[in-house]
């Protein structure tokens, strides 16, 4: 097929990389993100490819190495994790670790002198994300956090709509992020490890707010409920929040780990815009006053790797650097202060 | 066209009412919603009809009897309104003054012996709400609020969906219901007239929320927000509000005058319920996670007001009744209560 047709099927016809040219990304835990969603998306990557991997399980080590022919060389566990340093194979390391993993890995990644992409939610803190950019400063690596979002058509289209004003200024926006968690045994109920609604889920809506604003709230405010105390002893089950925003917008947003729901409405002067779904790895449905959105389906984490490696390549700053993840986390930490104050407003400036 | 047609064509054949036997109904107030909506309706009315009205206004007096054949003897102001009780040609009184005189003019209606019809919100606290129910009761007529969405097939949907469980059980709720207000002579800014953007648009975000999981709320936080001090001076402009429900349903909704927006969005188990606009005259269009709503378009406040006269009639309890308005203006007391203690949980147990 030829570059008129591919330009004419609504694809940007892009260079082709040659294989030694991609770069070579190794993925530290191999949970469902990595096994399901990750690796497959590094089968249609151009500009990155899967090098190797981090694992504290044998058994997956072999299964990976076979399904993705993975040199042994590539495969590390969490003892020899740091000797990464010496493999001039990784270029890039993507921490998919529970969340609070993600600062030490980051950092140790950093350290080893490899690029970083760390999976969403940032750090558990404010203080953990400033030393993860510190980290990467200081070793002249560049970091970039897992929100796949960005990179797809028409959550950039939200953006755009933002910055342009084609409705006029935005008003209200509510964002509503969850599913059923009832695996009393995951990482995502303990607080150890950095569970709970706000952090896994609450975050897209956060996001939503956001992006779809195209600023930063000024002040919060966050109520939590409880209706399955036995499986919510630590982390947060329903959390509702608001956010001020300079410009005199309103958010009200919700996550769940009880509640089915995603959802982004955003309301402008004259007119809205409705994605629902609005965070899913694929099958984002848009909608604005004036007519269904109608962007291409992507795969959205090959998009994101793919961008992370150019931007690596061109010495460009990541379209979601380190800086972008802290503002949620700042943002979060406000929304559990708030909650622990009974719902006070908490200032974020 | 016989019955079998009719039938066919999805609507029920109704008996002829002679309009001798129709009831004659009289507006007091004649504002916006009385001019371009009641009156409207009120010719496509079956079971009641425009009979009088009540207005301080010559002019207007004038220009209505005119247009609508009303004859002097059934035009009343508000110095000789109560010997309305006299004339048997008026058997319904709809209140459709500012909200601060929806008490008085119920109660004062009741005495006059004729049936009531108040716009919404029913009434500025529950005492007064109390005193209208009571009133009523006392004067053997029947009371019901103007929730107009009560009478409308896709709001009844979405009531049968709560109560029928389609989906499973509803999990989450979010309603938004605002338009932007600029006038700052209009009564809807003023304190003393009961305005404000809760009591106004906030009570169909609260009506969304209860007749969208068929529960009563058990608990409420609520926040509010100013971006137009010089306009909201003295009523809310933007107000956010959190309700439990006895299920562990949880309901996160706004109201604003100053954001355009009006939408209703109903999780539940196994698939959603989504309603935009959900609050409009006409042009309710709604969507089920199976696919979209389709009901027919009607007028409103003919549905209501003829089902009104049906009840009375047939003297059948009111499908929206005094206790209805109460209910509302039940939470719509602990949000306001909320607010002033800064965003605490107010019991409504």
């Amino acid at each position: 097929m030829g570059a008129a047709a591919v330009s004419v099927s609504g694809t940007m016809p892009r260079p082709a990389v040659r294989p030694e040219e991609r770069l070579g990304i190794a993925l530290v835990g191999l949970g469902y993100y990595s096994t399901d969603v990750l690796a497959p998306a590094l089968q249609q990557t151009e500009q990155v490819y899967l090098a190797g991997i981090v694992t504290g399980t044998p058994e997956k080590a072999e299964e990976w190495s076979k399904k993705y022919n993975i040199p042994a060389s590539n495969i590390y566990n969490y003892e020899n994790f740091d000797s990464i340093a010496d493999n001039p194979a990784i270029d890039i390391i993507y921490v998919v670790l529970p969340n609070s993993m993600h600062a030490e890995y980051t950092i140790r990644a950093a350290k080893a002198g490899k690029h970083v992409i760390c999976e969403k939610p940032m750090a558990l803190s404010v203080r953990e994300c400033e030393q993860m950019i510190e980290a990467c400063e200081q070793a002249g690596v560049k970091l970039s956090i897992g929100y796949r979002l960005h990179f797809e058509p028409t959550t950039q289209e939200v953006m755009r709509i933002a910055r342009e004003k084609p409705f006029g200024n935005i008003q209200f926006v509510t964002a509503g992020a969850g599913y059923r968690e009832s695996r009393a045994d995951h990482w995502k109920l303990s607080k150890e490890y950095g569970g709970g609604a706000m952090m896994d889920m609450g975050v897209y809506s956060l996001q939503g707010a956001r992006y779809s604003t195209g600023e930063e709230p000024i002040a919060v405010t966050a109520q939590t409920f409880v209706t399955r105390p036995d499986l919510f002893r630590e982390v947060d089950e329903t959390t509702t929040f608001q956010l001020e925003f300079p410009s005199g917008a309103v958010a009200n947003c919700h996550t769940s780990f009880t509640a089915n729901m995603n959802y982004l409405l955003v309301n402008a002067e004259r007119g809205w815009v409705r994605l629902q779904p609005f965070s899913g790895y694929g099958g984002i449905k848009g909608e604005t006053s004036q007519g269904p959105l109608n962007f291409p389906e992507i795969n959205q984490q090959a998009a994101q790797m793919d961008e992370v490696a150019l931007c690596i390549k061109e010495n460009r700053p990541m379209r979601v650097p380190g800086e972008e993840g802290l503002k949620d986390i700042k943002v979060v930490e406000a929304i559990f202060r708030s909650i622990q104050a009974g719902g006070a407003r908490i200032s974020l400036t």
